[in-house]
């Protein structure tokens, strides 16, 4: 009897209820998938620790790479950098310069090697109205450079399957796929536990209550 | 009187001849320089402590990043690979995977906090035939890439200075620019002196002998 073939995916995987319903679908397209977990010495450490326990509870196997940005320059990497209470206009002080452009770097390097045919990131809509590097035309662009910069250049497809999704929908799609809602973290602060104030967290509250569901975290 | 405007550079510094050569153009074109090298679990560690020395001889700052590739995949991360003596056709299995993708991107992001209007990176003609992340299309996708990607989308300028020159047009620029060849190494393999069989040694002592000029590493 032939063996069924399988398929290989990395998965950027955060420890924000994002990057975890992208995990999920991945897994129920078919992928065998290889979580890459970044502690990039970001302020809100728990959420390496929520995303090995998401890997766990997935099945997945997963790798954590520790990696610095030294120079800082982001409210999430620097302590004396306040995270606002409430939304905020334009590029947000918890803007990471190139942290996406670095992270799907690595996934790149790391699906070139493990022969995997694609890369996951949970990046969405509602990210890039602030964030340079969540935007469809960052992906389409990353996409090109990747084509023209590793050896495997046709094989790994990268996926941005919620780029056109909001928070609510985003919700309702992980509720589908089973995802653990209970492990994951989307708060930038450091606290135990999440602030309500912070943008993320505000986000998070208002995709919970338009999906109609109940956030296990605050509940 | 008014103080003279400075420009300041984030120059990717590997401890070779060559990025070597693009710091010390760099600086000849007026830019403050901060060289980034990275420790990145290589064979030839000693281009670490080359980099180093070459920064200091230069006077400029430098910064030592240190990352992992825990998936190897490349002669230069894994020791179980033997690196070839003479040269290959086709991908080398001294490419590391997404290397040049992931060097480009850290400067990005510190060019980016710092407010550098340059990042210098020292790849060239003879790279591209085997490294897919050294070809000139490569780099016109990256520059792509990096402006649809972070928020100083056009202040940064990425420059491959030596992009069209060979090995020995490069000595012989370095060589004008007073590039302290005899701190730089381009030995592949680990051993104290460059092992004068491995192509990159091979290209090295071909350059020199073409540009009529003595490698002090070997005479």
């Amino acid at each position: 009897m032939k063996s069924k073939i399988s398929k290989t995916a990395v998965v950027l995987l955060s420890g924000g209820l994002d990057s975890a319903t992208a995990l999920y679908l991945a897994k129920a397209k078919g992928y065998k998938c290889h979580a890459l977990i970044f502690d990039y010495g970001q302020r809100h450490k728990q959420e390496v620790i929520c995303a090995v326990k998401i890997a766990r509870a997935s099945g997945c196997a997963y790798r954590i790479l520790k990696i610095g940005f030294p120079w800082k320059g982001s409210a999430l990497l620097d302590k004396k950098i306040n995270v606002p209470g409430g939304i905020t206009q334009g590029v947000p002080v918890t803007y990471v310069p190139a942290r996406n452009i670095i992270f799907l770097s690595f996934a790149l390097s790391m699906a070139e090697v493990i022969k995997a045919q694609a890369i996951f990131i949970g990046a969405h809509a509602q990210d890039y109205s602030g964030y340079p590097d969540c935007r469809p035309a960052f992906f389409k662009a990353f996409i090109q450079m990747a084509k023209a910069g590793i050896a495997a250049k046709n094989r790994i497809k990268i996926l941005v399957p919620l780029l056109n999704m909001n928070k609510s929908q985003i919700i309702r799609l992980g509720n589908k796929l089973g995802v653990p809602f209970s492990l994951t973290r989307s708060c930038y602060r450091a606290g135990k536990k999440p602030c309500q104030k912070c943008d993320s967290c505000y986000y998070r509250a208002k995709g919970f209550k338009e999906a109609g569901l109940i956030d296990p975290l605050v509940n």
